[in-house]
């Protein structure tokens, strides 16, 4: 959103009669339902949910302007800054993300967005199933919250319970990942790690995640192994595809949807963009790509401004993109210019609208 | 030169039908008359001189298409380059820039066009003066080269035997620095430093080149002690003022004068400049600055593309520069990205090409 506004300030001092449309855009991490709410407009509903380790907190979702449409980002009570210093895949738990979802159902939404990035967790979304309904139990028949650690416990799954206010209700998945969710390209093996788990809470993480797909397949007769996607949030986007009515879509098309993108461009003359790197990755299914084979598709000049721009990623001239720009200025170490970032980014800005003047 | 055929290369990428006028300029130093027979075209002319040791070498003068302008760069056979490892600037001569000065006007030259940039020594051009017949006494009627350390030995100075060819020729300077022959804005206090002098050896040829300034007062009649530019190329610019026909102008104008730059503006739709640094300096005299004036006053947008851009310097809007944009494309040190600067370049230009298309 600060982007947003650097950007807008700079084309209307030299074009002070433009009209801007900014698109502050999520990846489904933190500040998803803050973006959301900021393209499309829409109330936001604060309320008591569990965090990651079962402490009370307060979570929030947003209800866009149709009143039937509710945002989520599981980051909210189930996100990697929440448990900084205290990372452990194996314990932590989406449960308040369930309480969230049936928050936004009980006011009436119909639909529900869920952005899947930045999850501290490892519990294939079990802990959310939990609170809005859906039973696991063990061997003995008890039942129990199942995380990280006890994936391999459940013995079976009883889905009768779900809450009434969820069932044929759609939850879309907002997830720029295609990770299984086990083996080497699963949740565990590709991004426990970087949530706190050592070379052996992996491996027990990950024989957890196969135990439970294997379990769903019995019990609900639903094979969630081979889904791209699964991997995501520890594991949330297969065990909602277990759980729920779902829909997997690319963070910057759900929210280039809500904001009827499409339509505004028809009264664009020139689509900005950017992120932190543009790299080859950025044109594969990212922000930029997003933004670009819409823009393109209309015949819209896009150009986009990064931090780093690895000049090799724009070879091919099939991208649809204008021009890409960098915003260093000098050459000094990422350390030292990021405190510059803001003015780097408006004199950048500021130039590359002087040539359109 | 290369810079120039880059961004020729990537106009043409965009544009295969524009007509792209390159003027590699120069500022007076080293590559100055190939800069400027590249602009202008003419001959080049080698020939044995003494280099600022008095040992032979190759030095070599332009002469433009009009048969009747030479253009010397002083450094050619006075340069600190030639006396990397052993900087010496109380004892290193002018002398081979006389030579060049007397081949050129033996050939017909009528006005001789000097480079003052990157020297090596600190005579106040009276090496070159003797190569051309001035002559020097000491107090002992003794006649001598006087060099940094023995400008302080002279006692006066006869010009009567300059040579023929020389006289009544105009000598254009070219400088771009506004320093005076001696004091703490003098040739030996701000650029001896750098071409090897210590403390100690800074304060003796300011001594030298003050005394220099009230000789050639008494024995000439003229005064040089105040001239702005005077302390160029060692004081070889107040030199030059005492014992020749000269004017002083600023190198970019030089160049820009020669190669008609302003009719070839008529033709122009935008125009590329650059340097390594931009920054508040660019705007007081340096290249930026000339081309900026020039193409402004025809209503020419100009475009500047730098190593490394002071955001701050852009601060007014009078410069007349449509934009000014960084060949940096990733935070890191100069040390690692100068390795890569000309793709750099080339990925900038093409972009900003593109967003022109």
């Amino acid at each position: 959103m600060e982007i947003c506004q650097i950007m807008e300030r700079q084309i209307l001092t030299r074009f002070p009669s433009a009209q801007v449309l900014s698109v502050p855009v999520a990846d489904g991490g933190e500040g998803t339902v803050d973006a959301i709410r900021t393209a499309c407009g829409g109330s936001k509903h604060h309320l008591t949910v569990q965090g990651p380790y079962g402490e009370g907190m307060s979570g929030f979702w947003g209800l866009l302007p149709d009143g039937r449409t509710a945002v989520i980002e599981m980051a909210c009570c189930a996100g990697i800054p929440l448990v900084a210093g205290r990372e452990n895949p194996a314990v932590t738990s989406t449960y308040g993300v369930g309480e969230l979802m049936l928050a936004a159902a009980k006011s009436g939404a119909e639909k529900i967005i869920l952005g899947l990035g930045g999850s501290a967790t490892n519990d294939a979304g079990c802990g959310a199933a939990c609170a809005v309904g859906v039973r696991f139990y063990d061997e003995n028949n008890v039942s129990f919250i199942p995380v990280g650690a006890t994936l391999c416990k459940i013995h079976h799954i009883d889905t009768s319970g779900l809450a009434q206010e969820l069932q044929s209700k759609t939850v879309i998945l907002m997830c720029d990942v295609d990770n299984l969710l086990y083996g080497p390209n699963g949740a565990a093996c590709t991004f426990a790690p970087q949530k706190g788990a050592n070379e052996d809470m992996v491996e027990r993480l990950d024989f957890g995640l196969r135990h439970f797909s294997n379990i769903v397949e019995r019990s609900l007769g639903k094979a969630i192994g081979m889904t791209a996607g699964g991997g995501a949030a520890g594991g949330m986007g297969a065990g909602f595809f277990a759980f729920f009515n779902t829909e997997m879509k690319r963070g910057i098309d759900v929210v280039l949807d809500l904001c009827q993108f499409d339509l505004k461009l028809d009264e664009c003359d020139v689509v900005f963009t950017g992120e932190g790197r543009f790299d080859s990755q950025s044109l594969h299914g990212k922000v930029v790509q997003g933004v670009s084979v819409r823009a393109s598709r209309k015949g819209v000049p896009i150009i986009v401004i990064a931090g780093d721009v690895d000049i090799d990623a724009l070879n091919s001239d099939g991208t649809g993109i204008t021009a890409v720009f960098s915003i260093n200025n000098l050459a000094l170490d990422f350390d030292t210019v990021k405190h510059r970032c803001r003015q780097d980014l408006s004199f950048v800005m500021d130039n590359i609208v002087r040539i359109w003047r």
